[in-house]
Parts: structure tokens; sequence; C-alpha cells
């Protein structure tokens, strides 16, 4: 039996929450915890109820909407993903995916299925991570990565702490995080990246997660004067970061899922006719496969050696490393099989940007639904996602926690 | 006859005008028409009175000391430079070629030599340009390349006007810039580069001046997220400044006398995990060749229309532009055989710094005698040439005025 998603009711809340908490110069910013956040949480909640959903908020204020219809036992299937969102935010970022979710169990409802496992949506607290570091902290909280006390200890940038701001907001609930161990977690979510909108595809089965390593880089030489000092002679820092850009942006071109991104660089003195003395940059290399991740440090650290040997100094600080993640393969081939069914065009991938399921995946299988975002651009009120793929993705997520469930 | 300078009077006055003009931290700093280059002015200005020179000062400030024995009569044999500094200077660039003409004078005057032609020593007002621009301005004016009330009227960093600081320190002289018009200019410097030192000479006999290019180059893309944007839909304008940048400085090393610098560069938006959406930065290339300078400047124009088509918005703005010069023959084969005499190893050079001498070779046979500078340093405290080598270079000054005063 197909059944599909109330669309014109997804895209109807999905604007009415993305009008929800907006500053008084109109720009959408639900900061976690925030009383704008509170706002979203209010809406969100009170749709819980209408679809009759028991509604359980843990310590680090994630809400939990739990259908457990007659029949249905055991973990449940869980479908979410955050509604906090940055400052100045588009509406579609993480409020897709808890709002499709929330729409699957209403067409479950509708249809009159009884699945065999209960159906969760969830929203997770401070995805975003701008007002309180780390990001994805209420879903690294739920799978045991960060004690509870802990981040609700954490100070903000407005110099607030979180647990304070949640039991004033009224989200500070009673249940432990982790209390609801999903059977499977599928986050349904905009790609933020232009991958589908490139290849033309509604679907994207995402496998992996990138790994990322950030490394901050300083070449040292000589300042010396532009004019007076033969090519010769020179120990110039900035041609050599220049040559450092160059390699890794070769490098990823030929490694497989890799990229490579220096977005940061300054030079000292920078001065028009000094020879640049120092040169600090920033190296951000992502794969969605460890061993090849691990090739591109070995190769940016295989060239910085070289340029020792040429005589520069080099310094090299990690700043950040995470692991790829790899999803749970049979739902993503459920992913596949939904999309085949609906004849939508799909590609498997990975997420260049982090999500909540990287976490819930360390304890339950989970996976990823990528539809496609125009242009690439996400955090930004530009943010879009045609009202047909956005449906079409609900309904793959349908279909996925039908599989699942049964 | 060979006849020598006295080098230990030479050194002396070095340090004592080096010791002249200093801040309260101690530093050497005789900004232009200041009351510190007062000082330095009148501790020249007495010198030249114990010599018997004729002091006339123009109404740029420009200070000549005259010497004009029996017998000698016309255009006059002019050896010099300035006396200013920069902020925190050292004690050579400079004073080392007003003190060492001032030598030449003192040394022709004991060996009772009788030129033909006077010899005069200048020291031109505000060579350094720190405190008004344009830098070389004494010269430029008395070369009538700048009208003298247009630089009386120039405004300074600190809000003062060049004519009244001029006045006020009683060195806004009579004459009129240009009265003077040299037989030839002769002007010994230190190199402020460190070709000599790095090759094991004594002398440079500079035959040409440097061409300048200065060009800001600005390159924009797309910002787009580190993560999710595949390379091949990157245009990461950061990656393209880089090959330019590789490129300008390969170029350099293949084309005869050129140099290229980048010394200043600002990415946009200037994240970690942001592609670059812009890259703004300057481009110094140098040749002492107007064709081969010509030729850098054409290369990286090709460079950048290959980033147009490449899809980037590619912005230039020239910021300076000067031809090289091209010292007088003569002059330069004098420095040459002046060097063989002594037996001290000279080499013809270009000059990677702008100089008096490249103004006043517009109205008269003018070259430039360089010495080593250790490490290349200057406009530092840490400038540094040995006594040997001052006094080398004073002495095949020597050579080079009698020479041209004959």
């Amino acid at each position: 039996m197909s059944i599909a998603v109330d669309g014109a009711r997804l895209i109807a809340r999905l604007k009415e929450l993305g009008a929800t908490g907006r500053d008084d110069a109109g720009r959408l910013c639900r900061l976690a915890a925030s009383d704008a956040d509170r706002a979203g949480r209010d809406l969100l909640c009170g749709w819980f109820r209408q679809v009759g959903l028991r509604i359980e908020v843990d310590r680090i204020g994630n809400i939990h909407g739990i259908w457990e219809p007659e029949g249905a036992s055991g973990a449940p299937v869980v479908v979410g993903s955050h509604i906090d969102t940055v400052i100045d935010a588009g509406i579609y970022d993480g409020c897709y995916g808890v709002l499709s979710g929330l729409a699957v169990i209403e067409a479950m409802q509708t249809g009159g299925l009884r699945p065999a496992h209960p159906i969760a949506v969830v929203a997770y607290t401070n995805e975003e991570g701008v007002r309180y570091a780390p990001d994805m902290m209420g879903s690294l909280v739920a799978a045991g990565g960060m004690a509870v006390e802990e981040a609700l200890a954490v100070t903000g940038t407005d110099g607030t702490t979180l647990g304070t701001e949640l039991a004033r907001i009224g989200y500070a609930g009673p249940r432990e995080p982790g209390f609801l161990k999903p059977h499977a977690y599928v986050e349904l979510h905009i790609e933020q990246g232009p991958v589908l909108e490139a290849g033309g595809q509604a679907i994207g089965a995402v496998e992996t997660l990138q790994g990322i390593s950030w490394q901050k880089v300083t070449i040292g030489g000589t300042a010396n004067h532009a004019g007076t000092t033969p090519m010769a002679l020179r120990r110039d820092t900035g041609v050599a970061a220049a040559r450092v850009i160059a390699f890794l942006d070769q490098l990823a071109h030929s490694v497989p899922g890799a990229v490579a991104t220096v977005g940061t660089l300054a030079f000292q003195p920078n001065a028009v006719n000094v020879i640049p003395s120092a040169a600090a940059f920033t190296v951000d290399l992502r794969n969605p496969d460890e061993e090849r991740l691990k090739s591109q440090e070995s190769a940016l650290a295989g060239f910085l050696a070289g340029l020792c040997k040429e005589g520069f100094e080099v310094g090299t600080e990690r700043l950040a490393r995470f692991q790829p993640v790899a999803f749970d393969p049979v739902i993503v081939a459920a992913v596949e099989a939904s999309a085949a069914g609906r004849q939508l065009a799909c590609r498997r991938m990975t997420s260049g940007a982090g999500h909540d399921a990287q976490m819930i995946a360390r304890v339950a299988p989970a996976a990823m639904i990528f539809v496609p975002s125009r242009g690439g651009i996400s955090h930004n009120p530009a943010e879009f996602t045609a009202e047909a793929d956005l449906i079409a993705g609900a309904n793959v997520l349908l279909d996925v926690a039908r599989n699942l469930s049964r």
C-alpha cells in the first residue's frame, strides 16, 4: 500500500516555525535555550500534542514525541533533527527533518498502519553550537559522548549557563539523556551543499559523514626588501604558503572523496614591498574514508617537511580531528529502494557537514537522507529547497520509517 | 699619485651624526625638517665650514657644500646623498654618502690636488619620505620633476607643512632648486640588500636602478562550505591567488634581472571552514630592463586572463609604475677601474631600492657605488657595514671624483 505525507501541511508548518523566533531586524535567530528557542519548542510541542504523541524531555532539553500505537513495542524508530538555528538563518536546516518526522507519523496514522516498533520524533538541543559549544550537543549527550552535568554547566557566548537557561525556558526535562535507545535513527536534512542540485538528483542516500582534520600551519622565513633581494637569496614565506595551498588543491582533486580548503591566511608584516617573513594559515581536510584522510594528512606533512629542508621554519598545530562516520548500510539501502520505488533520482553520497546523526550512530543504526539545496547555500536566509523536493524527501523518510518499524 | 680618505675621521663622523637626533627611547629618528633633522644639518654644516666649503641651501632645503679651488671652473662634480632617516633607523643609510663626499674633498685638499671642476657635497632633503610624501623629494625638485611650491605645501603625517617646518628649523634657503647643475653626480650608498655580501664583493658598480610595477589584484569567486562543496564544484579564490603567487615566483626565477613579491594578501570571509569568496593581494614586480619588466606584467595579465576563463572575476588596479633608470656608463666604468686599481672585488649590479641618484640622472650623468650591507638589513638599527668596506667605498668615490673633475 502506498501512502504519502500531507505535503501542504508540512510546508505550512515549516513556514510557521520559520516565522517564529525572529529578532527585531526580522532575522530568524532561535539560538539554543533562548526565548526564541522556547517559542519554537512550544509551537512544536503543540503540534506533537495535536497528533497525540507522548512528549518526553530529557535533562539536556532534547524533545521526543513518541507514537506508541497498539501492537508496537520495543525500541522505537527515531526520526528527527534539531530546531535551533544560527543567527540570521534559513527556515529549513534541522526543522525540515523534525517536521517531516511528525508528518511521517501522521501519514502512518492516517493510513491506518500498525508498526511493530514505536515511532519517535526528536528535536535535539543545540545542534548549531552558536550560543553554547560544542555543536551537536544534545545528540552528543544522548549518545553518552559528554556528561550531562558538564553540558549543562557550559557558559555561553553571552555569559549565560545552558542549564540555567534551559530551566528558565521550561525545557530542563526529567528524563536521563539516552533514556530512549533507538531501534534505528534516520535524519532527513537539506544537503547544505551543491552536489544534488549539480547532479540533478532529488534524493541523497547518505552513507558516510566526512572525517575532518583541521590544522594551523605557520611558516617562518626572513623579512627582506622586495626590491633589493634577488630571487635566489629569498626565503619568501608567502610563496611557500602558496605552494602548500596549490599542492593541497591538486592533491584533493586526485584523492577520492577528498576536499581541502585553506580558508584563512595572514602574512607578516603584510607590506607591499616587504617579502613576507611569516605566513600562517588554516588547513581543512575532509574525507569520508579514514585511511584516505590520513593519506591527505601525510602528504601535507611530507610537503611541509620539504619546506623545512629548503630552510623554512614550519610549525603545525592540530585544531580539530574527527574520524569519518559510516552509516548503517541497511538503512542506506532502504533509502535507495524507496527512491527507486518513487522514481526519484538518487545518489549515494557523503555528508560534508556535521549532523546529530553522527552522534546517534555511536549507539544505534543510523543514516541520513538529503534533499537538494539551491546553490548549496545554507546558514543564510537565502537557504532554499523546492517544495516538491521537500515533499519527496519526506515521503522517502516515510517509506524508510515504515520499513524499519515493521 | 695615490691618495686616500681619512678613514678614522669618516667613521668618527658617521658615529657622531648617528648619535644626533635620537628620541627619548634612543631611536635614531631624524625625520625630514624636524628638530632632530635640524640638529643633524647643523652638525653637517659645521663640518662643511671647518673644511672651508661654501654652503648654499636651496628653497627645498637641499644643502650644498661647494669646494671651488683656484683653477676650478664650470659645473661641479657633485657627490652626496641625504641625512634624513626613517623611524628607528641605522646610521649608514644616506649619511655614509654625504660624509664620504666631505672626506673626498678633504683628501683632495690634503693631497694638494687641483681639479678642473669644483666639487660639491650635497645632502638632499626628505629622501625617506616618512613624514612628507613623496620620497626622494629634494632631488626630485632639484631635477625639475616637482614644483618647489607644490613640495613646500605638502602636509605631513603629523599635520605640519614642509615649507613651514623648513623655515622653522632655518633651512628654507634662498637658492632656486636646480641652481647647481652637476657636471656629474656620484652617490655612494650602502647596498640595503644581500647581493654584495653573498657574492663576497666589496664594491658594487651600480649601472641601473630597477623599474617598479605595483598592482593590486582582486579575485572574486563564491563563498561555499568547506565540507559540503566537492572540489569539482568550487571556485576557490584562495587557490587561484596561490597559483598566481607561485606563477610569479617561477617567472621571476626565469626572467633575467626580475624580482616579484606578493607582500600583502587578504581572504574573504577568512574563516576556517569557508572557501574564500575573494582574495586581494598586491604584486610588486621589478626589473632593471623596461622590456623585461613589461614582459613580467604581460605574463601576469595573461595568467589572470586564464583565471577569468575559468570563471573567476579578476580585477587589477595600478598602484605605481616607474621605468628603470640606466646610469651613465662612463661613470660606471670609472667605478670599476678604481676598484680594479685598488684590488677590490667589484660587480656591476642594479639598485633594487630608490635613491636620489635616479632623480639627478634626469639632468646630469649619474651613477652609484654600493658597499655591502650585513644580512641585507636596512631601515633598522641592525643596519651594518664593516669599517674596512666603508673606507674602501669612500676611496673609490675619491678616485671617481678625481677622474670626473679632471
